[in-house]
C-alpha cells in the first residue's frame, strides 16, 4: 500500500509524456486503439507493397512508387520508434526487449540500402529485405489468441524434442543408405542432398526434384514412406492429446478466462495489469492512473 | 395464439400455389418428394454434361447433343425458377436468399452465351460456364448431414483463423528467405511465387515445379517441412478434438436429435418448421396447414 | 432343444466328407491349421510369382519356370476349390458367396488365358493377371484382427460419405475454376483432367505432372491446399473419434472378447460358432461334433 | 537377503575397474557424466565429419583432415570399447548385447577400408561408411524419452501390423490393376514398380516420376489418394487414442514416474538399479556400492 520507491525517476509519468503512453503502449482508450489500428493497416500495406516490389514486371512499372512508400513507411516507423523511447523512463529495456529488437530491425533495412549504394553489393541488399518482413511480427502485439497455441506447444515441448531427434537419426541413417544404393549417378550426390531427400519423402512432401532409379532404391523409399507416415502420426496425436486435455479442463484454449487489459508497466513494459493497481505487480513501479473507456 | 399479422399479402397460401408451394419447397408429401429427386438428378445429370463437354474430343463428337442437353435443363431450371418466383408471396427475399442467388446464377450462363457470340469472347463464356457448376450446390438442401461438419468449423473458427493467420506469417518470412537465398535463377522469382513454392511445401503438397538447388535452400527447406509438419497437425488436433468433444456429449454428429422437416415458412423461408406449428417461430407469419403423408 | 430340421440332407455331415470339412474349413484340429498354412503360403508364393514374372529381365530369364510354378498353384487351387464343393452339403450358397467368387476368380485368370491365344489379344490376359491378384484376399479368412478396423469404418460409414460428397463438390467446382484460369497451354485440358488435379492437390500428393503457372491459378492452389488440409483433418478426426470412443469402451479394438473359433456351419457358412453349439445359430441345422485339440 | 551366489567370478567388482566401470557405465559421478558428455560430442563430431566428407567439394579439399579426425575418432572409440570389455567380469554378454554390437560396427568400417584396398571395391567401402552412422544410435543410452514413444508403438503394435498388412494388400492389387491400365509405356514397367508408384501415392508423398496419363489411369489414381487418405488416417488414430489414454492414466509419458539411475549391473547390464540395491532384481549378482554424488 506504501509506495517503497520514492527516487525521482520512478515516479509515475505525467502530462505529454503519459498521454503519448497511452496511445502507444496501451488500447484502452479511443485513441489508443485508432493508433493501433493504424498501425497494423500501416504493417500490411508496408509488407504488401514489399512483396510486389519483388515482381519484376511491376516493380519495373511503379519500382518509383513501391520506393516512395516503402520510404514513407520506414519514416514513419522510425518516427513511431523515437516516441516509443521517449515515453518510456527506461528507454534501453524497451530497445533490448524482443519487440524493441523488431520495431529496430523492421526500419533499419531501408537505411542501410542507402549506406551501401554499390551495385554488386544489391544482392546484400535483398537479405536486408527480408530482415523487413520481420516487422510483421509486430501483428502479435495485436492478437491476444496465439497463446493458447503457445501453450499447446509449450506443454509438448519435451515430447516434441524427442520425436525430432529420432526423425533426425532416422533420416541420417536412411538418407546415408539412399546414398550408398543409389549414388551420385542418380542425384544423391552426398549425405546431405540424401538427407534433404529423406525430409522431403518421411514428410510425405515428395518434390519429385530426386528420386529412386533401382529397385532396391524404390524398396527402400516405399519402407521409409510408410515409416514416415507411422511416424509422422506422433507430432499430431501429440497435438490432439493436448488439444483435447485442454477442452476438457474448460478452458476453450482462448485465454477468455483473464479478463484482459492493453495496460502496461512503463517501467519494466510488463502487458495485462488490471484496472485497480496502483503498483506493477512485476517491478513494484508506482503506476500512473489508468486512462480507459468505460466500455 | 392470436393471428397479429393480419393484413392481405400475409395471409396463408391457397389453391394451387399452396399445393406447387408444397411440392417445391416441402418434401413431406409423395409429389414433393419426386419432384426433389428430379431436380437432384437434372442437377447431377447437367453437371456431367458440361463436365464431358470440356473434353475435346468428346465435345468435337457429340458437341451438339451436348448442346441441346444443356439447353433443356437451363429451360427446365428456369421454368422451375419462375415457378418459385411466383408460388411465393415474397418472391424478392427469395431472389435476395443465397439459394436463391445460386439457381440463378446456374441458369444465367447458357443464356449470357448467346448474348456474347463475338469469338474472341469465348474465354469469357468459359468463366460463366464455371458459374453453372456452382448448380451443384443445390444439392446441399437435400443433405441434411452438413449441419453437423458445418457445426463442429463453426466452433473452431477463432482457432482456425488464429492459426491460418500464424500459416501465412511462416509462410511469408519463409517465402521471402528463400527468395533471397535462390533467387530468380532457381525459380524463385518473386516474393509471391515463393510464397506459393512455401504453401506447396509446407502442406506438403510439394509439386516439384520449383525446387531449392542450393545446399542452404535445401536446409531451409527441411527445416520448413519439419515445421510444416508439426504446424499443419494442429488443424487436425483442432477438428478431432472438436468431433471428440460432440461424440461425448451424446450425439453422433449427424442431427438426429431434430425430428427434422422440409417445411418452410413461405413469407421468409425458414425451414424445418414443426409439423404442429401455425405460425413462423421466426417472422410470426400465419402458416397454411402443413401437408405431409404418414410415415 | 429338438432337432426341428428332419430332412436327409440336412443330417449332418460324416465320415471322409466331414473330416475333409473339418480340415478345410475349420482350423481347429492339427490337420486343419496344416492345411490352412499351406493355402497361406502357396497364396503367398503364387502371388509373388505373377509379381516377379511382370518384371522383363526375370521373365526373360525364368519365364518358362514362373509359368510352371503358376501353372502347379492354379491346378492346386482348383483342387482346394472342388473339394471345397464336394464337402458341403449346399455347394451352390458357398459358390455364390464372397469367398467362393473370390476363389474361382483365383484360377480362372490362367485357364482362360489358353482359350484366348491370338497375340494381339495378350494384353487381354494381362487384364485377367490381376484377378489373380484377388486370391491373396483369401488371406483375409485368416486374419481376425480385420474385424476391428471394419467396425470403425461402419460406425462412421455416414459421416464418411457426406465427407466424400463435399470433397467431390469442392474438387468439380475448383477443377472448373483451374480449368477456366489456366486453360489447356498449361495442361488443364478438360474438366476432368483438372478434377485428377485438384484432388491430387487436395490429398496433399502432388505429382507435378500438371502445375498452375499463372499467378492467380497459384493463389488458387494456395489457398486450395490450406482448404485441403483442413478439409482432410476431418476423415484422421473421425477415425481417431472412433477409436477414442471404442478403446474408453473397454475394449481394445481386437475383438478379444469373443473366445472365437473357426468352427463353421456346412450348411450356410457362418462361421465362429461355439463349441458347445449342436444347432447353427442363423439357420438352425444340426451341426455335426466339433471337432478340435484341446488348447 | 542372504548372498547365494558365491563363486568367485560373482564377486562385486573392486579397486580400479570398479572406478572405471563407474564411470564408463554409470553417469551418477562428476566422472561419469563428463565421459558421456565426451562420448555424445565424439559421436555428433564423427557423424558430422562422416557427412561432410560425402560431398565432393569438401572431401577434395580437406579430404586429408577428414580421414585424420575419423582415424582419431575410430581409435578413441575402439580404446573405449576394449575398456568397456576390460572392467566387465562377463565381456562376452556385453559383446553380444545390443549395444556391444553398435559399439563394434562403429568402429569396424574404418578398419575395413585398410583390408580391402582395391580401387574397384570403394564402392564397398560405401556401404561400410553407412554402418559407421550407426555409431549414432549410442545416442539413444543417453535420452530417457524414448521409451514414452517405444511404449505407445508397443501397446498398438497388432493394430500396426494388421493395419500394414491392409495396406500392402491394397497396394499389390492396385499396383497391378494401374500396370494393366497405364502399362510400361508410361512408366509402369512391372509390378514391384507399379507397387511403389502405389505407396508414394497412397501415403501422399506423390514424387511425380512415374504418373498416370490415361483417363481411366488418372480416375483410379483419384480414387486411391481418397482412399490412401482414409486408409492412412488410421495410424494416426492409432497413435492419438493412445497417446490420449495414456495422458488420462495420470501419467505424462515421459517416464518421470520412475527416479530414474544410471546404475548398471555389471552381470547383465541391466540399467536404472535403485540406490539401495544390493543385489541386481534380474540375476541375483552382489552389487558393489553404488558411487554417486548428492544432488
Amino acid at each position: 500500500m506504501t509506495n517503497t520507491s520514492s527516487s525521482a525517476q520512478d515516479k509515475p509519468l505525467d502530462g505529454w509524456r503519459l498521454k503519448l503512453y497511452t496511445i502507444i503502449f496501451e488500447a484502452d482508450t479511443v485513441a489508443g486503439r485508432r493508433f493501433d489500428q493504424a498501425v497494423l493497416i500501416a504493417i500490411l500495406v508496408s509488407v504488401a507493397v514489399v512483396v510486389l516490389d519483388s515482381v519484376q514486371s511491376l516493380q519495373t512499372r511503379w519500382g518509383g512508387i513501391f520506393t516512395a512508400i516503402e520510404w514513407f513507411f520506414t519514416l514513419a516507423f522510425t518516427a513511431e520508434y523515437v516516441l516509443r523511447l521517449i515515453c518510456l523512463r527506461r528507454p534501453l529495456s524497451y530497445a533490448l526487449s524482443f519487440f524493441g529488437i523488431i520495431d529496430l530491425l523492421s526500419v533499419l533495412p531501408t537505411y542501410l540500402a542507402i549506406l551501401v549504394p554499390e551495385a554488386h553489393l544489391l544482392i546484400d541488399v535483398r537479405i536486408l529485405r527480408l530482415l523487413r518482413v520481420f516487422r510483421i511480427f509486430k501483428l502479435t502485439g495485436f492478437v491476444n489468441e496465439y497463446t493458447s497455441l503457445g501453450r499447446a506447444i509449450q506443454a509438448s515441448r519435451r515430447k516434441i524434442l524427442v520425436f525430432l531427434s529420432f526423425v533426425l537419426m532416422v533420416v541420417l541413417v536412411l538418407g546415408t543408405v539412399m546414398h550408398v544404393i543409389e549414388g551420385p549417378e542418380h542425384g544423391f550426390t552426398s549425405i546431405p542432398t540424401s538427407m534433404y531427400w529423406a525430409v522431403t519423402t518421411m514428410t510425405t512432401v515428395g518434390f519429385g526434384d530426386i528420386t529412386p532409379k533401382t529397385d532396391l532404391g524404390r524398396l527402400v523409399s516405399s519402407l521409409m514412406m510408410l515409416l514416415g507416415w507411422g511416424v509422422l502420426a506422433v507430432p499430431t496425436g501429440i497435438v490432439t492429446a493436448e488439444m483435447t486435455a485442454q477442452r476438457q479442463q474448460g478452458g476453450n484454449g482462448g485465454g477468455a478466462t483473464s479478463p484482459s487489459t492493453t495496460r502496461t508497466c512503463p517501467n519494466c513494459l510488463t502487458e495485462g495489469l488490471s484496472h485497480e493497481a496502483n503498483y506493477c505487480w512485476k517491478c513494484g513501479t508506482e503506476l500512473p492512473a489508468h486512462q480507459h473507456d468505460a466500455t
